[in-house]
């Protein structure tokens, strides 16, 4: 494993190059986010006009900081980058995250080939330029300009976007989204994409890789090496650039290409990316395939309290290349017991509306518990004889009785303010909820997406290695 | 116009048959939303056994009211509906809304008929059986037994599905999506779509038409009617199977048939309606529809303050057949002044992540105020240096002072708490504002389909009454 790579996410001691002591100004909430996440390692804040930066020890440049300094942060004039490096370089930084812009993305790039170069020749990895930082929660780090409270998860988020980047970072914390890591890219002048995928692939507290990406710049390396994280766990892209007016969009944008739109798709699906339609998307899926375990077979059943919510789901579920098959026999005489006579015992399983909160949850529970069945859908429209907030309750607590899933189970939960207040339970439980019919179909479906594309690639490994 | 229509949305008076004390009972829930929700007509719960429900004066049938009943609603066991309509029928009452089921849904269809047949032979009209009820809020009418504080706005909102409909009722008061309508239709015995299109395309308090569809009875009428209301308003559709396997599950679900999936998808496109692809775009492309006005020109300027998220729209508006053009030079000229030289004044205009609160305001103002501008997409990413709140306040205060949109605008607001806070703010003052930059795009993108579309039915009709 690469140090410089582990150093980007586990460092020992951190330098903050250009620390400031006005709120404000990106070198202070660099600081002010280290210190407030929980950081545990050493920090040094680099300034040679202060003494001390929010109660922390100052030294005028890294050569001067006593102890070994692992990663550099560097937030200085672009002009002043280079000299950074050089004396970081000097005293043997593994990493740098080179946070100041004014490099490729505004036609600077032989700046940005001098940085490289000069970390290179004292063996330093640089992050960068033109990023907001990088976050770690399973080592409280949070070496990043962007919000502070991010909630520890199983995603791990690698972004080529800045502004973006920040936003959907403050986007996770209202939405309760997970993350192990959030690692912003920039211009990705020397630590690329496959760099972190390798580490990433490794690294036990990321479940799920989401990344959002214009451009890579070696774009085979980028597909071998997907390819091979993809056996052990999934890869979500949201593609920028995805038609051919939006890839003129990327170019115009960072002023590299965002290549041939065709050539993305079948090799994204090849290496067996998931290619998200939408950001939503991107994070209904990502938070779905962190949060559950593998389909156990391709039987999919579906239960529902309304027809309606039951043909869009089967709807969706078809887009996404699922077909749902009648429900083993054995399931569809218990929760026959339980419904009126008119319920459909098809697929969607109808349970109707005059089911009981108690009975709704038994029959998804009858479903988890069928052997034949490998993964479950629920969709509970929001009636007068029930109360989600009970559902939600009664089911988590039947399910902690359990142990948790054995199986996937989604939900799609519709309805009125009880409804969303259940769907933060659920999802605070680990139990991916949605408040629209189609967005958990999709996110269920994600996870046979996931499992067929991954068995495709381990069956061309093995074909690679047995020629 | 046909009275039982008008009586269905603006009865003078209503008789509730099955009208209950017993709370939690439909016959108890439609008497306390009808007098909750504020109707200011005359209002007779009928039921043999009681005196008075909720403090009305309660009649032992409709045939014992001393005045005129518009408006039957029927909650008593389906083998009793044929009696009750009898006894309403004679005393002149225009409409039945039978929220009993029992009926087709359950291959009761002759009882269905039945009904049908005796309230015709007395001129009055049938909706359902097997329905939630009826809410009109400008008449501040809700006999429905689904949530009570259904918010006042320009969307009516036809379904097919009553337990997704109640659901989705209740996401309408938590979405703040304001509603002129909703019907519950059932199983359609008698009043169809096509009756409710005819009525609501004259109704000024509604913009927009939201149908939930299984399938119709006629399609050719409702095809014919669409095709004339969507000259004067726009027409979306959430089809529930609209693929093969959906169209069987619809046909497990109603036992109604959901017709040729390709045969709909010609006949809505030709009739200029909208069909959204999921429930959540169904309700963002409504609330655009009938928030903000239509496009004055082609020409769709985007402004952002980030990159990426502008490269997310211009794949998306591509995606519907929405290509943007180069500013026009005026415009060009005045942002320039606003923003870093850095920036890019292309479409989209990005006005990059150092713009303050104010400029991104000026730029989005400056882009509504351009002549040749026909409509604008805000898309902002929340940065350090700007605050969500702020801007929605800057800009509401800046719109109000000229009197409103007098163009369409949406807006992408991505980020964090306060982030959100804008949204809900924006939204109540009636600009669509969206989470996610995808989500903004699809609603501006849906006003351009919408002229189109229209554009193309009105050429059409031109030429059938010109052969």
């Amino acid at each position: 494993m690469d140090p410089s790579i582990s150093a980007l996410f586990s460092p020992k001691s951190i330098a903050v190059v250009g620390a400031s002591r006005t709120p404000g100004k990106i070198g202070y909430e660099i600081m002010a986010n280290i210190l407030g996440y929980g950081y545990g390692g050493r920090l040094y804040p680099v300034n040679p006009t202060a003494s001390e930066i929010l109660g922390v020890k100052c030294y005028p440049k890294v050569s001067s900081i006593p102890g070994e300094v692992d990663m550099v942060v560097v937030s200085v004039p672009s002009k002043s980058v280079v000299e950074v490096i050089e004396d970081a370089g000097k005293v043997g930084a593994k990493v740098a995250l080179v946070i100041s812009s004014g490099f490729k993305e505004v036609g600077n790039a032989s700046l940005e080939e001098e940085v490289v170069r000069k970390a290179r020749s004292y063996g330093m990895r640089v992050l960068g330029p033109n990023i907001f930082g990088v976050v770690y929660t399973p080592s409280r780090l949070n070496a990043s300009f962007g919000p502070r409270n991010v909630i520890p998860g199983g995603i791990a988020f690698i972004t080529q976007s800045g502004a973006l980047g920040i936003a959907l970072m403050g986007m996770t914390i209202v939405e309760k989204i997970g993350v192990s890591s959030i690692v912003s890219v920039g211009n990705k002048a020397d630590i690329e994409d496959a760099d972190l995928l390798e580490y990433l692939a490794e690294d036990p507290n990321t479940k799920v890789i989401l990344i959002y990406l214009e451009g890579v710049n070696d774009g085979r390396r980028f597909i071998k090496v997907a390819s091979e994280v993809v056996t052990k766990k999934p890869i979500v892209v949201i593609k920028a650039g995805r038609t051919e007016v939006g890839a003129k969009a990327v170019a115009s944008h960072t002023g590299s290409l965002a290549g041939n739109v065709i050539v993305y798709k079948v090799a994204f699906s090849q290496a067996g990316i998931l290619q998200a339609n939408d950001v939503e998307e991107a994070f209904d899926i990502s938070r779905t395939l962190a949060n559950i375990p593998p389909p156990t077979s391709e039987r999919l059943v579906v239960v529902t309290n309304g027809g309606g919510a039951g043909v869009l789901v089967t709807d969706t579920l078809a887009e996404h290349g699922i077909s749902l098959t009648t429900p083993p026999p054995p399931l569809a005489e218990q929760i026959r017991k339980l419904v009126p006579p008119f319920a459909s015992l098809a697929n969607p399983i109808d349970v109707t509306g005059m089911i009981s909160n108690e009975n709704y949850v038994n029959s998804l529970l009858l479903a988890l518990n069928d052997p034949e069945v490998g993964a479950v859908l629920g969709v509970y429209c929001q009636t007068a004889v029930t109360d989600p907030t009970m559902i939600a309750g009664i089911l988590i607590s039947k399910i902690r009785e359990v142990g948790g899933l054995s199986k996937p189970l989604a939900l799609a939960f519709i309805g009125g303010e009880e409804t969303y207040m259940a769907i933060r339970r659920l999802n605070d439980f680990g139990i991916p909820t949605f408040p629209t019919p189609e967005r958990a179909a999709a996110a269920i479906a994600s996870m046979y997406s996931y499992m067929r594309m991954r068995n495709n690639v381990m069956l061309r490994l093995k074909e690679v290695l047995n020629a």
